[in-house]
């Protein structure tokens, strides 16, 4: 069971919606085919101060590690619901926000923490919201919900969510993933253009996720070489190489490097 | 680590490959969002003579059960590879297919071996393979090859490793999805009309899949119900049922049923 190490993307439900065509969860699941599983612990609607809880559950604790396979990456992708108002149920105040972010990170890094990963193992990307679209988004709340609600984000709001992202990435050196950049000026920092990639608003289409899908392979590129799908080798080996004569020797799964 | 249980899809390139939009990885995978991991193990090329000593290694054993993941449902899709011509490296008699078909059953069911799963926790599905498509199959091996290759697999063969399935299946008690009957029947019992489901003759596409998927869910609904994507809960509460005032004690993983 150990022979196929993982990839976990831990987020909201832009991670949890994220296993259809073109989604995130998708093209990374395509990209590491036979050689990474990608485990998809995306929680619709939680913002970062109920994912930790979640986050002791499904991140393998240091005794736990042993049994289990590798987690080479841990991608963290919150910050669309933090940023929801104050008065919003989903609401977490910005300093609050990027301290749960620093919490998970810690919680990865710190060798005295329960939940310690060797950072030679596993790698950390976090991941910043997307821009929202207001107008999109007031009509889904104004036509979907009865009854019908108030805006509940801005714009300007969760951009200071996605540069708290960053300024958390810089201070604990974890690569950050700007995909409200990315998608923002993939729309020509255009509010109206918005919508080729957030329909509603708020959630990315499949030309939204192919923004976070290169960032995430440039980003592996650049920092860990030895993880990009490309270069990953095939757990086991392909039939033409097994030794027909005596299979069951070359068909033992391969160590990590 | 625990909290999520999976389904283990076993079987040669028709399961690799299934990570493609519309493949039966990426239908359960969505189907099972936030509620069960669909694990690929599926390996191009191998046949059940290879994919045995893989076996032992992707299915937990007795004693690593306790710290891993529940494995809800394995399903075993074998036999495209297996039925390629005597000559064909890949070939396994139909005797040695069925007897292998067999063995992985047992291991998983006969409480006596390193990885029994509980029946009542794991269940079990095999899969038959497709029909073939001659043509389509002639036309890749003389054209994608070099040096061009001789057809290597037979419409008529084909059948009988499918009906082998059947029988053990039916001699072990296990439910047998029968994927060489869906799809001929799909295609008329018509040979020139199974290219709509195997463009190449061998690997199905978005149309082919959809039976698996469907025969899946069927089989799944009729013999275990509890199993059904429908109604397997979603692990961790929907965001509106946390415990605002006490979110930790609403977000604990379920147990299983």
């Amino acid at each position: 069971m150990a022979s196929v190490d993982n990839i976990i993307l831990f987020g909201d439900s832009i991670t949890e919606v994220s296993w259809q065509a073109g989604g995130l969860g998708f093209l990374l699941a395509d990209a590491y085919r036979r050689k990474l599983d990608v485990l998809n612990r995306g929680f619709g609607g939680y913002n970062t101060e109920w994912a930790l809880p979640i986050f002791e559950q499904v991140i393998p604790k240091k005794d736990e590690q042993a049994h289990l396979p590798t987690t080479r990456l841990v991608v963290i992708w919150f910050g669309a619901n933090d940023a929801a108002l104050p008065g919003s149920p989903q609401h977490v105040p910005l300093e609050r926000y990027k301290a749960n972010l620093a919490t998970m990170v810690s919680m990865l890094r710190d060798p005295s923490s329960e939940w310690y990963h060797a950072p030679e193992r596993t790698k950390i990307l976090l991941v910043t919201p997307p821009p929202i679209e207001e107008k999109a988004i007031a009509h889904v709340l104004a036509t979907v919900f009865n009854p019908p609600q108030p805006l509940d984000r801005q714009f300007d709001n969760t951009k200071l969510y996605a540069e708290a992202v960053k300024a958390v990435g810089a201070e604990h050196d974890v690569p950050v993933i700007d995909m409200w950049s990315a998608i923002w000026d993939a729309a020509g920092q255009n509010v109206e253009a918005l919508g080729q990639f957030l329909p509603d608003g708020l959630h990315l289409n499949a030309a939204g996720y192919k923004h976070a899908f290169d960032l995430i392979v440039d980003a592996i590129a650049k920092n860990w070489p030895e993880l990009k799908h490309s270069d990953v080798k095939q757990v086991y080996p392909h039939w033409s190489n097994i030794d027909k004569a005596n299979p069951r020797l070359s068909l033992r799964a391969q160590k990590l490097p």
